[in-house]
């Protein structure tokens, strides 16, 4: 084979042979650097292989590897006889590589209000380190069943036929969906379909669905003010004008709305336990609330979200239960009755949208695991769901009259509760005109969370509130926790 | 206490004792409807509890017990010495109850294209059923590790102080971001902080987040045609206007999407193997669309969604590897490489941007168990994961080797193939004009899976294939199935 004339010398590249990078890759990635970086140009030939081995001192064997790799992946081109060669027509930079610190194009401007940003940056705090005592909505876990909850999981992924190694159908298993209809007709008083059902990953996966399926740019969305605070992020960056309804001693204000926000697209509501302030809608309202969706052709979302959990009487049933009309899209979840990880929740939708929810549950990314589905419809089949209710309901009624003694009795220059019939939070009033965001923080550095009622809502309130979650406290550690609190919001009136 | 006057007759109304409906049910049920209903009127008085256990032959307590639930949920109202009273206010149906059928109010306008259709239906039929054999993108799930993955999964859910039952953090497990990220670094030649990496449910819900966060309503995407299906739909569908960009033998033809649509907003591309066709995109082509990308202050979104599966050569580096000035969201899924219901996925995006996609992971539904999360990257950092990549690519290789010998070998009258360097799938082209709708559906009533190519087109195509996954199918089945589907394709030509 004829020689070729000399090839581009590597100047200030040597093997270094203390590092634990092989020399293969070294090699490698002094060419491609040398080839992007505009070192060697585009047309350049390459040191033949002979060549650079004995300048490097090493196998000639592995510099023809390294060509054939980067000839392989079009950085460099071997013309026979000739030689290898720098690919033609790589656009690389000319110039000595500078990283350029380049403008960040800013995402497009998705409406984050203040209010969102507060509670995301208060959830991120918490999300990120160990979950602190009283965050709201936090279920008994140290009570959970885990031994038995991890045999139905391995159950259902291994013994039949590793079936649920897939996505499972798009609307969710059928056998869950059929427990879930059970439940809801026995706890909630609804007869559905179980392919009235569409399994979502937890109720905000639910209410995304809502979002992309039912609702167009613009829409007018009446929404609880205070009210679920991610429900309302998530409608206003979908584009609906998410406007405030008051809430009063029967639920929402439906006068107050009617006269100042015609036309609503949906009523997004809590009616059996209204998200934060606990008020269950009378059956008055209920019914008004039914004959104006049916009048005015809208939606009611109905987010049951911790129905489960009624301390005094039996369980109102849902709204969706009197809705002969099919205007309510009821959405349930099992974060707080069973664990946030769990990921599965639904959604009860006319039979006529189902298969659109079922399409777009695929579309924006299916949350549920087919293997969880099948665990969960198993645990429900088997009685355990609902005697797993059964206990936490108990214990969950100690622990919020023990967190109301605590603060009654030791608390009450700063604060005033009333014990709630239902769910698992509280709200303690802050006395003295403490500001709540104010409050939450100085707790949260003590070791307490909570979440400040001004963030459920959209202006300023006119009595600040802490919502305090009791369900995920042991009832012995209480009085010790409500003393440190207590310190504290006492520390913070005295600056 | 002096004696009311009479209550209303509860007409028509009996007690059944051959139904295992409890009295009390069947009481409470019977004064709900009719209150509801409009045969007891609002403000009309029941019949006392002691002339309606005589009428009806039951115990008082039972009626008493009824009345009191009817209060206490506000059908009723208990005046002291006068009786019960059917509530005033009630907003209920005068007219005998009948159901009207009424509109059901569509879902709005979002554009469901007839390919889209085909598709969601295609999926939806499989997904409802069991897979069929060829399905594509289904990996060899009988070779799935089950119990090994069975074992981290469960010291997730229980060794770590139950601490993964919660959320865990907004941008996913710590812990997987760090295996993840030195699992790019060594299979993908990426360098990326696991701080800028944030976990999903899977590659579509990583879309969904590009499509919220990155996309105006009305943005350019340049969009590979044919193309992924379901990350278009859901462009299209959140608001943004996809483009089809034809393909070359080297990838995106940059210069017909540069002269036919000018400044695009993102790119979609799948540069390490051209979801559908199979091609890798070319070096010169990667430095021209990441020159391209820069000089246009344009997004490209790589989908590296089966680049694990190379079965000749080292695989190429992700063209994110090449990219020194972020402009590409790369995502990344274990869908294919594990199995499809462990719902866990990933994007890599700037740093700039992490808490943007963080948050959207929070409001649009986490889909990821922090549970799974947990065991992934215990699985990874034990060598498991590459372990079961490198033996699925020797497992893959075997059965796509057969499957095109089979092809070429048995029904080179029908079809033609190409071995595929990488992937789970290949082509087959249909000869003698057969319409791979047609054949798709036909072939499916036998029992074969397959996707039509002309669903991944934006527009009719030239030449019709059927899309054929080799990687579910045992090796010892696919002689029989290829006979099946040969004769079908014969039986299909001559009708």
């Amino acid at each position: 084979m004829p020689k070729a004339p000399g090839g581009a010398l590597l100047h200030g590249f040597s093997i270094d042979r203390a590092t634990s990078t092989p020399i293969y890759r070294q090699l490698d990635g002094a060419l491609r650097r040398s080839i992007l970086g505009g070192a060697l140009q585009p047309g350049q030939k390459l040191p033949s292989t002979r060549e650079l081995a004995q300048e490097l001192g090493v196998s000639r064997i592995t510099v023809k590897s390294v060509y054939e790799q980067l000839v392989s992946e079009g950085y460099a081109e071997a013309k026979t006889g000739a030689g290898t060669f720098v690919s033609q027509g790589l656009e690389v930079e000319n110039a000595p590589k500078v990283r350029r610190s380049r403008r960040q194009k800013e995402p497009p401007n998705f409406e984050i209000s203040d209010r969102s940003k507060t509670i995301m940056s208060s959830l991120a705090s918490v999300r990120h380190g160990k979950t602190e005592p009283f965050r709201p909505g936090v279920p008994a876990l140290d009570q959970f069943p885990l031994k038995i909850w991890n045999k139905y999981l391995s159950e259902a992924l291994i013994a039949e036929g590793r079936r649920h190694l897939s996505y499972g159908p798009a609307n969710g298993s059928a056998a869950l969906r059929r427990s879930i209809a059970r439940h809801l007709a026995d706890a909630r008083s609804m007869q559905v379909d179980p392919d009235q059902i569409v399994i979502t990953s937890g109720a905000q996966q639910a209410f995304a669905l809502i979002s992309a399926i039912m609702l167009n740019r613009g829409d007018t969305v009446w929404y609880e003010n205070p009210g679920h605070i991610a429900g309302r992020d998530l409608m206003q960056i979908m584009g609906a004008n998410v406007v405030p309804v008051p809430i009063d001693n029967e639920g929402m204000n439906l006068e107050f709305a009617a006269s100042h926000y015609p036309k609503p697209a949906a009523i997004f509501t809590t009616p059996s336990h209204q998200q934060p302030l606990g008020i269950t809608m009378s059956l008055v309202r209920r019914l008004a609330l039914l004959n104006y969706a049916k009048d005015n052709d809208t939606w009611i979302i109905e987010d049951d979200y911790d129905s489960e959990f009624r301390y005094r009487g039996r369980p109102l049933p849902a709204l969706c239960a009197l809705d002969s009309e099919r205007r309510v899209l009821y959405v349930g979840t099992f974060s707080k009755s069973m664990f946030a990880s769990i990921r599965l929740g639904y959604i009860v939708v006319p039979p006529a949208l189902v298969d659109s929810f079922a399409k777009f549950r695929t579309l924006l990314g299916q949350g549920s695991s087919a293997v969880t589905e099948q665990a969960m419809a198993n645990f429900m089949e088997d009685g355990r769901f609902v005697e797993h209710i059964r206990k936490m309901r108990r214990i969950y009624r100690n622990r919020r009259d023990v967190l109301c003694e605590c603060l009654s009795r030791d608390c009450s220059d700063f604060v005033e509760v009333e014990p709630p019939d239902a769910g698992m939070h509280l709200l303690a009033w802050l006395k003295n005109d403490l500001a709540d965001q104010t409050a939450q923080r100085v707790l949260l550095e003590a070791g307490i969370e909570s979440l400040p009622l001004s963030v459920y809502a959209f202006d300023p309130i006119e009595r600040s509130a802490l919502v305090l979650g009791f369900t995920s406290v042991h009832e012995s550690r209480i009085p010790k926790l409500v003393s440190r609190l207590c310190q504290k919001l006492s520390q913070l009136q005295n600056t």
